[in-house]
């Protein structure tokens, strides 16, 4: 088939598998990811009052437990390699009514920080989902995508359209 | 503020706190949530491919990992509590181009699953990401959000809008 | 398929899944389990030296890692559920040119503690492997299997034959 | 004493410690242990069937158990090096009225990664008990063992006797 | 021996076990516990400048981590029971040239949570070390201790001298 | 402010954040910690008797708790980095009516490990207080804090006072 795709993590076979990195050079990795939550606007008012307080331990809050989760991505995903992270930096802010969350994630390695970007982005935007779910247990999450990557043999991608998603 | 939410995740200081549930009555907890992963139409097809074999094997991943996942709830999310969980059950399955995910988790305790639905299917949707993204970083997750919540003092919620999100 | 036995952990679809308890009786549960290690004379003679310093260490070790183990039976077995353990207790003695080790589990709830047996005398026997494999790495563990359970609708059930699996 | 085997997981006092590793070269590890499950004519039976629908289903969340659970090897043997692991491999077959399990594990390091390959294999056999018990609680695991491993000071070691012990 | 204390975590023969609470009844338990870190004046006084903003962002960052750690308590305490905790709450406040932190944990359970108590106080100190080591290696944890508990056979317990350790 | 502390974990805006420590060279890095727990004169008696077994039951329990959790600290404090140890060794010992608790990390790292030895040796303490605390809910934790560290830019540092505080 021309166009299939090829999923690595996958043998021939079909099963679920880790990839083996051995012997691939060791390199520079780094990954951004975002997460968005749109919490509306009764919500996005209640996070933005009291003088920064509120919205700072909300924030803070999703800031630490993506931090934590992006160390626990190997015990979540079941492919992921164990890695020896340099970095993991989680930012939220609000855009809107959304709460913007963007995950970076740096290491020298033989694979990849993809999924600790995208875990990162994924369990901050669920914390802050939990934070605030008793007053809108409708609040969604999403997109959360990739915004670019860099290391490895595939070198540099960066995500081509605007992150307009949440808007 | 009149028509300010409560946020009960907040202390009157704006501090981070777990809700204390003492004295509250043990009902019967259940929650179900969602994710979506827009794979695009190669990865689709590869995934249904091959007799259901390669299809099976990715979407079986993500339903371990989101089960696992679902149990790590509170290790994940700071403010939330540690549950005996009655079941937790996820499903997925091919709709358009898509993965779709849906969690049901269930208990008898003081304080609902609505987290630990959440987190299964925002962890299995992270699995999906994971094994198909060799063939395809810019895949995207969302929405994950709640379908339905019962038990407890606010009874049962049901999401109103149609799930349509991802067509 | 008349005499087809009923595997609980696996939806009609065939799909692994975890079995729901709500509504299941709280009943008392217990259950024992065993591991054997056979580390051969030299090593068998190493541990048992020393006025019981070594040994007791090796084992005491093995014990602690057992214990901690059934603990984390829910994070490590993917359809476990997690339960509220009244007890663990595990014990390692010389058998022989073995080491013998058993555990016991006990919990009030709707499901066994059976999952929770097998993983500690499991984890217990790894460790005992692991201390001793430098001196030995074709040390082998086995068996691991179930002594005994009680609680719940099968009530009590026992192994028949003699343990004698070691010998 | 003469032939008294050299465990370098106790001190000179006897106390249970970690081995330092500091200084040694960094070297390609690699290790295969296996675990066999006797899980008697029924269930293999029932494994098989269904157009390998089930079998697949077992198999496969015992081999995705598996290659987790070596990921948190450290977590659960006291002694035990953190490690970044290059790959886990995990597979599961019918065998006779046996599931066999053959773990691989690699990593550039400074220790070597059997206990890896003998935690994957134990677990992964632990989830296949979990699966099947509903069937026959007298299912056995075992032998648990290595039976290969490469690289560090002592090189390499392989099994010699022939692997027939679930016969 | 007359005054001998009874160590129930001992087994006659001394080896470390956990206590069987099987068949004891459920209360309501509750523990508070505290932990002092003495940054001195120049750490101190960074922490309280700003206008807040450092002081929140290290002590909220103390407050998370101990929270999160309370849940982890049978984790790594060997000898601790899994319990499902209703509320942990951690507050972190600036006295003299000290954080003093202060932990609250309740359950209705068959043991109690003085070590969840312990555990949080413990690691929301070790997580304010983490965040000023940098302008103070020699930054000083201690004590932590346990200021009251209720619930369980024993009863209530308060300490009695003035919480003035830290003077 | 002339004599303000760097407070390298926080950001320039006072949020909590991992250091990053990209292009930091790798070095050996080393760190030894204590933690001291006044237990009092019946329950030092109480583990000094019985010719070493208790003794040792209670230490060796601590000193296995202690090292499994120094490889837990970026699990639990938020701002950690992962590594890959090379050793932690963790040392318990009567003094007086104190146990005195020692803990040794090593590894060859970007980061320090000074954090593993704390967390290895509040955990160490911790464990003693689980084990006698039916004897003495008012036994007390401290100090806790560093002895020395090696490696990184700072080089090496060490405690000048002398040890005395459990005096």
């Amino acid at each position: 088939m021309a166009n299939e795709p090829s999923l690595s993590h996958l043998s021939p076979e079909g099963a679920a598998r880790m990839v083996d990195v051995k012997g691939k050079p060791t390199t520079q990795r780094a990954a951004r990811a975002e997460a968005w939550v749109n919490v509306g606007p009764d919500i996005a008012a209640a996070l933005r009052q009291q003088g920064g307080l509120t919205k700072g331990n909300v924030l803070e809050a999703a800031r630490i437990a993506g931090s934590m989760a992006a160390k626990k991505t190997p015990d979540l995903i079941p492919m992921c390699h164990p890695l020896v992270l340099d970095v993991v930096a989680v930012d939220a802010h609000m855009v809107g009514d959304c709460v913007h969350i963007v995950s970076r994630v740096g290491c020298e390695g033989r694979t990849g920080v993809e999924m600790e970007a995208m875990t990162a982005a994924a369990v901050a935007a669920l914390t802050v989902y939990d934070m605030v779910k008793s007053a809108g247990k409708g609040v969604q999450i999403g997109p959360v995508r990739l915004l670019e990557k860099q290391g490895g043999k595939s070198g540099r991608w960066q995500r081509q359209e605007n992150c307009d998603a949440a808007d």
